[in-house]
């Protein structure tokens, strides 16, 4: 009698948020305890209260959330509940990505997947590719999942692995583009995405050339001075970068105006990443 | 009038804990839920009962334990609370590693050191080296805890990435090899290991011949069936290789004599490891 639901691939929801905002931008939910506006107590309560208004306040303006896991551990077990209570807040339609960068091998591998799709129950989660494919089949086996991998991140030192020139059957290339390579081919499930970060333009734009049919997660605009405008042009309609921005947005101010500030932050980098004009 | 309590380093600490047990045993507490003795109920608390048995049951045959985080994240919140509660029944002088493989940019990398090292209290983590070391940072710089960086992993395919050759400075090794030269630099504070499996020997005795000087954490000996003389000739009074085994231990048996079986299996792999006839 009823429609039987079918499990909604994580690029088919993220496509239609995407359309829906209007907005390439996502927001990195990534409390941090001291850096909360004034009026809001610095607890894991406190952090739910200001989760829910950054989100009541910009969700009609981004096309997916991203929590950065690292700051819900942070607060110890407490945290994790204050993840699942923020992770309520969120309108359904957005995809949630687990910024967590997991990474280990076989049952372990399992319990993370577990944790994350089905506890907390993310969209799409970020893993590091340093342990090889078979790690990953836990992420990359879910189809209705999206799973990004680190490819080339945004902190000053990512060069140090990641540019480093490997050889393989005679080809060479900077190890972020083996692994973009790599990627494509784990890509079975069409459920794989790449990390880039908008601090290295040039690799930005090497990457969506060797990759142009894998969504893009792009960090680092805003604090970070990431390249906003090469990372606008890694977008394309069918294989989509999604830009993040986190304390730009989130800490936009600490007074009792802190969601509004929010609000407008989001609206301007919106307007910046301008998709309405090409969707 | 008391005296000052001086911070102990990691490495000290292990020392001292290798030396009392005459064990480079380590014992992974990576609880699954589905195989859990019959009598043990599947819930956070069954696990924490678990913990405390096979703790209890083989703590002065160990130099160390490692919890995997994946298990007790997979638990949802409750699993960390569980977690707490695991590492409250371990003795003191017994160090005790994060098997985390975190690895993340700035603020997150904080937030995740922050969690491992006190909330939870951690001697030890391990971590990814993919961002290079400015993205851990916040764990090298604790000079009283460890860091065991990913260099060569136990699982099946860990050689798609880490055994590609790599170009620097016109040398060419394995990536694993160029990691291991680079946790050398990283190490300023003596307080830095590799995690390498016992699952690939070659390797293992080549980074042994590239880092004399650094600690091993061993995974991969017992149901992956790896090496146990490759891991027992790899250890150096002065940087030991200590050995972990997890589910050959902990999940020995499934009957009421759970404890006693997994005595049992630490204590044969401590002979066999056999540290007191060279310490």
């Amino acid at each position: 009698m009823g429609q039987v639901r079918q499990p909604e691939g994580f690029r088919d929801k993220l496509g239609r948020a995407i359309a829906s905002s209007a907005s390439l931008l996502c927001v990195g939910l990534d409390p941090e305890l001291d850096r909360l506006p004034d009026r809001i107590p610095r607890t894991p309560e406190g952090v739910v209260q200001f989760n829910r208004a950054i989100v009541d306040a910009t969700s009609d303006l981004v096309c997916a959330y991203k929590p950065n896991l690292a700051f819900y551990e942070a607060m110890g077990p407490d945290g994790l509940q204050c993840l699942l209570q923020t992770l309520k807040a969120i309108p359904s339609h957005l995809p949630v990505i687990a910024d967590a960068k997991r990474g280990d091998v076989g049952h372990s591998a399992k319990g993370y997947a577990r944790a994350l799709y089905d506890v907390y129950g993310f969209d799409a989660v970020t893993v590091s590719p340093y342990l090889g494919e078979d790690s990953l089949l836990p992420f990359l086996d879910r189809a209705d999942r999206g799973v990004f991998v680190l490819c080339r991140t945004s902190n000053p030192g990512a060069s140090e692995l990641q540019n480093l020139l490997v050889s393989e059957s005679g080809t060479t290339c900077p190890l972020y583009e083996y692994v973009a390579w790599r990627v494509r081919r784990w890509n079975r499930h069409q459920n794989c995405g790449l990390v880039v970060g908008a601090t290295a333009a040039e690799e930005l734009r090497r990457i969506r050339l060797l990759a142009p049919d894998l969504p893009l997660l792009i960090p680092g605009v805003g604090v970070q001075g990431g390249d906003l405008a090469a990372a606008r042009a890694a977008h394309h309609p069918d294989a989509p970068a999604i830009i993040n921005a986190s304390r730009s947005v989130i800490f936009a101010s600490r007074g009792p105006d802190f969601a509004t500030a929010a609000r407008a932050a989001a609206q301007r980098l919106r307007d910046e990443l301008a998709v309405s004009g090409r969707a």
